[in-house]
């Protein structure tokens, strides 16, 4: 399908169905070579339509971010979920209710939790979250008498199937270039292998899940895991190409927003196009004369059906609730109409997609 | 309605009915007192059910920032509808459909503006936008033949029935304390003045629309004012208390969101809650030595049925996708079980309830 300008009216993201189908693709070719499984995490755009672009939903594990996702893909046809963040009890009926129609992976990285695992009614599998030094979430890796005890209370559980160590280094994010991705790759599996030489394991096999999106995209090793989990990858955005993860032409995800004023005297327009479209995520470049700018999107060239490279210093500014202020080269100000479309890289696409399919103003396109 | 904490499982936005009716008649005494029409604007809460609260659907002039928010409130009633955001030229068709069944005000800000204007087919009426000062959209005030020259063209249109002027001073959300907001509030009046008198009108009366929520909550009278059109007063929230705006007291929304982590030894937990519930707004807070912190979300205390007042440097630190890591008490963290309920204020309660009212998400209680 190619895109039909005249039938956008307002705020709009646009997916180059070719570049997600690569993406989607390339991934799962590292994965292959790297001898790993593929758990791509659908938080990312949280599409029945676009979940379908990654193979048969009955045959394709997924990862998701809350028990509302996971619903919403059961609903639709897979069967092998991972609820990739630390269970919580207050979801413990609808728990139980997933538990009975799919194969549940669920997350813990509490001892607490456990006595909420032993009422889970059905068989599941449960990961135990290992931080390596993102600091968010996860067991400290070297707390391993105090892991080793939580596995083997897991192990001791008859209606738990598997067991395993789920690590998300998302530290990674505040990397640039291979080098810093690498060391922070690096690090994490050292640590991950250190915490499993101290525990000295000798019951079931451990599966053992890693993987963020700018590790998978830039490493081709994965020595301590049994499978990668990355989501962003399948649409990439300003943040992963300012860490290096991507390259523009990786980029699947953009959003196209009507000029609604212009002001040459300041060189700026504001698109109808804000914070609930945007998700108010930043990058914060560096610019030529080592200053620092915080800015909320990159706008591109324009194409006849889709977008091509980025317009040197065209940027977004600031978003409020529905307005996006751009600054943009005089010559670029004079020429734009009121209501031409600009084409904008949202910093974060996951945001970008979460908004969007909330209020169903997505179009995937093929150029 | 008391709240039953037990059904909550997930991440849910409260609303505390006393308190933002409280806010609605506070603000619509303070219009009454001050010889102004009050038109709230509907897109901090973007709720039918809420939206009754300030009075009859028909007979209660409202703002909103979209051409989606004015078509459903029209789906539901209302008849008095201001879309307070330039007009886009791509929805000229839906903007002939919605001026067809209500009375409807447009906003422009450009000459260009004027052939979209000249294509609606029914009656409206048009809101010219000047900006005195914030530097998003708006005619600068100075420009007072162009102003005048645009509403003589829109005198001239006979499909026009009322032809006014709209300023939104945002730039009130960088002040901190009465003093400030007084300043901007002077500044503005006096540059709309300046143009009033330089452009030395004749035609029809002009409508004067203004007013952002801290210059309608903190000051009393609005000289050059037939209208004032607030949104965020029926929520507040916690820029608005940064800025001065409100009370702890008037803050009428918050967010219960579950612990699905502890962290004991680095003071932390984390909450199922996270940019997709917040929003990612923040404010830049002031810490006792002097720097600068950035926060996501204030804590409160937990009571039977809403919350308290404010817990000593309990804040939200951080926010992915649905993760917020929030910095506790230690003596908090240590008696926070798993499951437990937070109440965090978030920094900017449109974006919160903009992503509550997607999902459905809000409850609204009595206390």
């Amino acid at each position: 399908m190619k895109i039909n300008w005249d039938t956008i009216a307002g705020p709009t993201v646009l997916i180059n169905r070719r570049r997600a189908q690569h993406n989607i693709r390339t991934m799962q070719e590292k994965a292959n070579a790297a001898g790993v499984a593929l758990r791509p995490h659908f938080k990312t755009h949280q599409s029945n339509f676009i979940g379908k672009w990654f193979g048969p939903p009955e045959s394709t594990p997924i990862a998701v971010s809350s028990l509302t996702m996971a619903q919403q893909f059961a609903d639709a046809g897979w069967t092998d979920i991972h609820i990739a963040i630390p269970l919580n009890p207050r979801e413990l009926p609808a728990l139980n209710s997933l538990a009975s129609r799919v194969s549940l992976t669920l997350t813990i990285e509490h001892e607490d939790a456990l006595a909420v695992i032993n009422n889970i009614t059905h068989a599941l599998k449960v990961m135990v979250e290992i931080d390596t030094g993102y600091g968010r979430t996860g067991m400290h890796w070297q707390q391993h008498n105090r892991i080793r005890s939580l596995l083997d209370a897991l192990q001791a559980q008859p209606k738990v199937q598997r067991i395993g160590l789920m690590v998300h280094s998302g530290h990674s994010y505040n990397a640039t270039g291979d080098a810093a991705i690498q060391a922070v790759h690096q690090e994490s599996s050292a640590r991950l292998k250190e915490l499993i030489d101290m525990m000295a394991w000798h019951g079931s096999p451990l599966w053992v899940s890693t993987g963020d999106t700018p590790t998978c995209s830039r490493m081709d090793s994965f020595p301590m895991a049994n499978e990668i989990r990355p989501g962003n990858y399948v649409f990439y955005d300003l943040q992963q190409k300012t860490i290096g993860a991507c390259n523009w032409q990786n980029i699947a995800l953009a959003m196209a927003c009507p000029v609604i004023a212009r002001y040459p005297e300041r060189n700026e327009v504001v698109v109808h196009g804000g914070a609930v479209h945007f998700g108010k995520d930043w990058v914060d470049t560096t610019q030529p004369n080592g200053s620092s700018e915080r800015i909320f999107g990159q706008v591109m060239h324009n194409t006849a059906n889709g977008w091509g490279a980025p317009i040197t210093d065209a940027v977004v500014i600031s978003l409020s609730q529905e307005h996006g202020k751009l600054r943009l080269p005089a010559a670029m100000v004079r020429e734009l109409k009121l209501g031409d479309l600009v084409i904008i890289v949202p910093p974060h696409s996951c945001l970008t997609m979460n908004a969007a399919v909330a209020t169903e103003h997505f179009i995937c396109f093929d150029d």
